[in-house]
């Protein structure tokens, strides 16, 4: 038995995480009973939700218990399997955390089949949780319509990147909100928005008002503060406001002092018969066949792109993750685990 | 012919309305078309919506313009007809406004047929606009379910107390607000609420903990503020906000300084994958057959009661709906502008 690194959680970060909240430890791995396969974890997801992991808030999931390895969704090949569904080198989706290895016994573990072109590590990204994020709430919550007009944030990550390009595909017209004009070129370039607006503009809530000049049907929230104030006024009758993550307000400790901008959402919401509705991907279980066949064919056209911005080396997802929570990544943010067997 | 009197709105209020805002004035009225008919206000309807057609902010309905007729339902008498649809006599429901007398051509006009034992007037109340907000409201958003927890304000008002009643009958466990240990005493022995809780108390807060020990399943909005804030934090997972008023907010000129809520009811509503959704009763117009079958149903059976708050003559109609929107009224808020010919 090779022997395991993993990243536990050391202790809850008071407002914004750090590295010392986490540390590095060098374990012994079990060896295998009936019904357990060992997997290697060749790409960690690194995702906002982690945040909400590291609190003991209350919350739709348990939180990371303090001393445990961090939650999260990798790209694993099986190393050795004493489970019957399993053989060794199948290369799966499953939910280990951060770790190099891990036993486990098969439960919520699903092979993925690589599709030619396609690297495996879209099973965390645009072919998995981001990907299916983004489908399951533009269908059940979002609706977008042909004409209409979304706007998303975070546009050049995972899921706003999805967001964008499956409503383009609907017909919609894709107004994304990124931070820097790097991140909006490439939006606009490559994932197709109508337009993409820098949120750290002095301006930006102008730019918002005539890049929505029919007003805003659909946004897609999940980053709250600035992007949202903005978005209220513009709401249109009967829009939907899918809310996925509030990224800017996760690490925050206290309620910010200043205007009280609460009457204005619900001032908003009565007057166009707004609605807003909170999800987790995991409640929409049952649409995960419609889109990994919707999705993979989406991909395979090159209708649905992505991007990725990898980190080498498991001792660096903390670096990582709190750089992500900063906005600090480009695309889809991976760890490199280990080698990738399929290239 | 007779002369009329109306109500007219002359001029829009800046933040809290005053008498000074209405003029009252003698017209002549036109004599009849063929197609139309005359009918004699007998109760005209007050209600918190009024406010916002004061004002020419954005809205889902047009504002009352400076000089015209304030906007309202009525349950009138057609004193003559030119509309085969009609005939002198009838008793009907229909929106003419703060008038006295009014000429129509008919169209949104409905022939109330009296129910034994039940006054007419509410065909503007539980068995007109109100009944069926709280109806359709609590049918197509709030979705009461067997076993869980409804909380309302304004739980002695016409919509609020409704709501509780149909939640009643859904089997919930109703939690109302209200100001003041008169309406809440009433709210719990006529209405039938399980608690009600004067928002008005020091300890409104921890108050509305101790009644909602499981947590609130559905919390109907039509007041905001307090209430609001003190719900957020015990909403429960895929809990239901219907928004239906925000009276506390109506007549405000600027957002609130202090501590911005905002990302409070977010982080709720992501957390909890609560829906939040404004609506207004005239876009369920389809589920009106089914609601008169169902509150008449409920009214006979004495399952659902209500209160009216009767004022007399038109020219108290504003200090009517000044109170109002002070919460001063007890109940159903009717004027009584000529006599009832089923009495």
């Amino acid at each position: 038995m090779p022997t395991n690194t993993q990243v536990l959680l050391k202790r809850r970060p008071d407002g914004e995480p750090s590295e010392s909240d986490f540390e590095i430890v060098t374990t012994d791995l079990p060896s295998l009973e009936d019904g357990q396969i060992l997997t290697r974890t060749i790409y960690l997801s690194l995702d906002p939700y982690m945040r909400g992991r590291m609190s003991d808030a209350r919350s739709y999931a348990e939180p990371t218990p303090v001393g445990g390895v961090m939650t999260g969704g990798t790209v694993s090949v099986v190393e050795e399997s004493k489970n019957e569904r399993f053989k060794a080198g199948d290369i799966v989706v499953t939910h280990t955390g951060w770790q190099a290895y891990a036993v486990s016994d098969g439960k919520g573990v699903r092979t993925l089949r690589p599709i030619e072109g396609v690297p495996i590590s879209t099973g965390v990204g645009v072919l998995g949780m981001p990907g299916m994020t983004a489908y399951v709430g533009l269908k059940n919550i979002g609706e977008p319509k042909e004409g209409e007009t979304l706007v998303v944030a975070a546009a050049s990550g995972p899921v706003g990147a999805t967001v964008g390009q499956i409503a383009k595909i609907k017909g919609c017209r894709t107004v994304g909100v990124a931070g820097g004009p790097e991140k909006c070129d490439y939006a606009v370039k490559e994932f197709g928005f109508d337009a993409c607006l820098d949120h750290r503009a002095d301006d930006f809530e102008d730019q918002l008002a005539a890049a929505c000049p029919d007003g805003i049907d659909v946004y897609w929230e999940n980053v709250a503060g600035r992007v949202l104030e903005a978005v209220i006024p513009h709401l249109n009758f009967f829009s939907r406001m899918p809310v996925c993550g509030l990224i800017s307000q996760y690490s925050m400790t206290d309620l910010p002092e200043g205007t009280n901008k609460l009457p204005l959402l619900m001032r908003a919401i009565l007057t166009n018969r707004t609605r807003v509705q909170g999800f987790i991907v995991t409640d929409y279980g049952s649409d995960f066949k419609d889109f990994i066949t919707d999705m993979t064919g989406w991909v395979e056209s090159g209708q649905v792109k992505f991007k990725e911005h990898r980190i080498k080396s498991l001792e660096n997802a903390p670096g990582g993750l709190l750089g992500l929570l900063k906005g600090d990544n480009f695309g889809k943010t991976l760890v490199e685990v280990s080698d990738d067997p399929t290239i």
